[in-house]
């Protein structure tokens, strides 16, 4: 005899109806039948919230029930899992998510940035009430990385993990190259495509970006989440020249983030380095993004796809809402929150070549006082160009052997002390990839 | 109060210990806390099973269980999961997997032959016993792409399934065009390193790689895993010129598996292809595997990893078993068993552009003919090129224009017909990646 029990539905209350938001309505809209045959149950929308109820967002809202107040929604009785796709670190997504974790709700979200300053706290509390946060959609875009990483490598030791995970970035990077424009006319681009934040320095200064890599080195290390400790250096001071000398070389320029642990502690980076062309991460065009990560066991898994945009996002928190659906439970970082180690920030621990550029007056013996501040920084020299010029000053390339940025430092500082230089050298590490 | 519960370990039986079962006892052993945190309670090996017990393999046996019959291993009252790592569609693998399910074991297994034979009466008997069966090994070695296409891409639907998924050939493959050496020069070398199944045609064929990818189509378009219906070709026919020659116009030949649904139903294709060597698929070198999944809300995400090796396969067994540990528990392919369909097998549904290679005797008119022929068969020529000769035979390469298999199999038969060939014509799809 077979019982006929329909399984009973999850529920879902939608906060936020941006691109996201509208995305996730329209997959849970036209895929319900074959969301339903995945998650052995079906997945409704029982509530939204949204700053203006009036706008027209291209998507059937009118079965839903409609809240102002995105904690009003969170708290409600009638929803499972709580999806909270505002943004922000603090406000109305903080208060929403703690209030959804209370009233012993799930929580999917996108919000990279409430996650990077708060994530301990909150995955604490879903632990405790034993509720789940999930966050998949928050670290690039619509590549399953979080998941890879929590699960698809939980037999791995990581050592390292790196990422260019913001697209208007690596858009900026690769449209300077490709069309030969400098940072401010390629920027203006980006802002009027719409490509950038409303604070643009979220992305040009590798915030967002660095929240994205604090969040999955909080995975791969069972740390506890410390944007704090992420070294930032935005793309602002890269030139069309720096593009150009690194193509020469080889190299491409991307903004790159790299967690790594050492000896010395836990180094969390994200600045312009230099790859090499025939890379993965050299390859990569546009707003793509590209996570490596490595494990004892697997070596190297490269993913790559969209970081942003309306369907890969939602795809993205829609993994997280099938999880939930078909049961699985993993903690918000892999690991018990209690498990999660304070680790000692390290900073500059990896030792690595860098590039340098550098103007040098047309003065007789200019060269060799760059070389012999380097070699009294103990840094080998691997390769130099001085490049034929018709101003007062020369340009001067140099690839150094690996050193420390100690070193590095202390050679920067003894370059501005030779009196040759024509304005400040710029140094771009160079990361083994 | 708190109650101190230890949580119940997860134990598990090992059949197989080669290099990837070596490879897992070495993960559990190494990382026994680190794996007992990110899954919430300890990982156990009780018992295991091999061919000859006194071997040495490089690890301490010592503390499990020794079965000599896989199959008493798999009913063994003391373990939880079944974990199967001998290989072979028949025989063994089959019974005790079988044997496992019907002792109420949960079943993870890198047999990709087994799956792809008998998949769906296996899925059918697992969720009938209330068990899961997992195989992330079984397809692109350490690369999550079962979960990441079960799991992470879950709201999608999905369009296409590519892949580069058996290292031997594509190693073959780059090696022949770095080294200018010929396929069977290359295919003695790859003997010589090991790098062969002990029936080659597995690897050069196609068969393993089309078991993986007949195990992808069955989770991406919710069909019954049907083997026999991969048309499979393999790489044995291609030559270095026809390698030259792809590169001249700027492609790579790689197998490339291809699983699309079209309106005529389901399309499966293993086989040598051209790939833009600009494109990931194309610049992937050596033994490296690359799986691209397409979504209609995801858009393109590309996998790449090591496809084989200790390590690379260990890691995906122990991401399944970790999955068991945690509690999760999907239908072996992301849907119940009976929800699948039996999909209609359509061959050659979807059009492309060819490349033909061909040497014409050289007579006037001669190609005249071919033109003719092509023209007749309704397939235009995108370029074309005639080489410079000293022979009887002038080399001749053409590209079309987007064309069905039927046309372009029209043609060669027509080509034939012209009496100017000075041998058989080769065609290769260029899949448009």
């Amino acid at each position: 005899m077979t019982t006929d029990i329909s399984p009973r539905p999850l529920r879902l209350g939608i906060a936020g109806l941006g691109t996201v938001g509208t995305g996730l309505v329209k997959i849970v809209q036209e895929h319900a039948p074959l969301l339903a045959s995945r998650a052995g149950r079906p997945i409704e929308i029982v509530a939204v919230s949204a700053r203006a109820k009036a706008k027209n967002r291209g998507v059937d809202l009118s079965a839903y029930a409609w809240e102002d107040d995105p904690v009003a929604l969170a708290g409600r009785a009638d929803i499972d899992v709580f999806v909270e796709l505002m943004g922000g670190s603090d406000g109305p997504a903080r208060r929403a998510t703690e209030t959804a974790i209370a009233a012993g709700k799930d929580v999917v979200t996108a919000n990279k940035a409430l996650l990077a300053l708060h994530g301990q706290a909150l995955a604490t509390a879903a632990e405790a009430a034993g509720k789940v946060i999930r966050f998949e959609a928050a670290v690039a875009g619509g590549i399953p990385v979080v998941k890879a990483l929590t699960e698809g490598l939980a037999g791995n030791e990581i050592s390292r993990v790196m990422g260019v995970m913001n697209g208007t970035c690596n858009y900026i990077l690769t449209r300077m190259e490709s069309a030969g424009l400098p940072y401010e006319t390629v920027f203006q681009e980006a802002s009027d495509l719409g490509y950038l934040e409303a604070d643009p320095n979220l992305d040009v200064g590798g915030i967002d970006a660095g929240h994205k890599l604090a969040l999955l080195a909080a995975i791969a290390f069972g740390t506890q989440v410390d944007f704090d400790a992420v070294e930032l250096e935005g793309i602002g001071s890269i030139t069309i020249e720096d593009i150009r000398q690194a193509a020469d070389m080889g190299y491409k320029i991307k903004l790159l983030g790299v967690a790594q642990m050492t000896g010395r502690g836990l180094e969390q980076r994200m600045s312009p380095c230099l790859v090499p062309e025939t890379s993965p991460l050299g390859q990569l065009q546009g707003g793509t993004n590209m996570v490596v990560l490595e494990g004892d066991a697997v070596g190297q898994i490269v993913l790559r796809g969209a970081g942003a945009g309306s369907g890969p996002t939602a795809s993205a928190v829609m993994a997280d809402i099938m999880d939930i659906a078909r049961g699985y439970r993993v903690p918000t970082f892999g690991q018990p929150a209690a498990n999660l180690r304070q680790a000692r920030a390290a900073r500059a621990a990896v030792a690595a070549p860098y590039y340098l550029r550098m103007q040098l007056l047309d003065k007789p013996g200019a060269l060799a006082k760059v070389a012999r501040v380097l070699g009294e920084a103990g840094i080998s020299i691997d390769r130099m160009r001085q490049y034929s010029h018709e101003d007062v000053a020369a340009p001067v390339l140099i690839v150094t052997h690996k050193t420390t940025r100690t070193a590095l430092e202390e050679a920067l500082v003894g370059f501005e002390e030779t009196g040759v230089m024509a304005g400040p050298p710029v140094a771009i590490r160079i990361e083994a990839v």
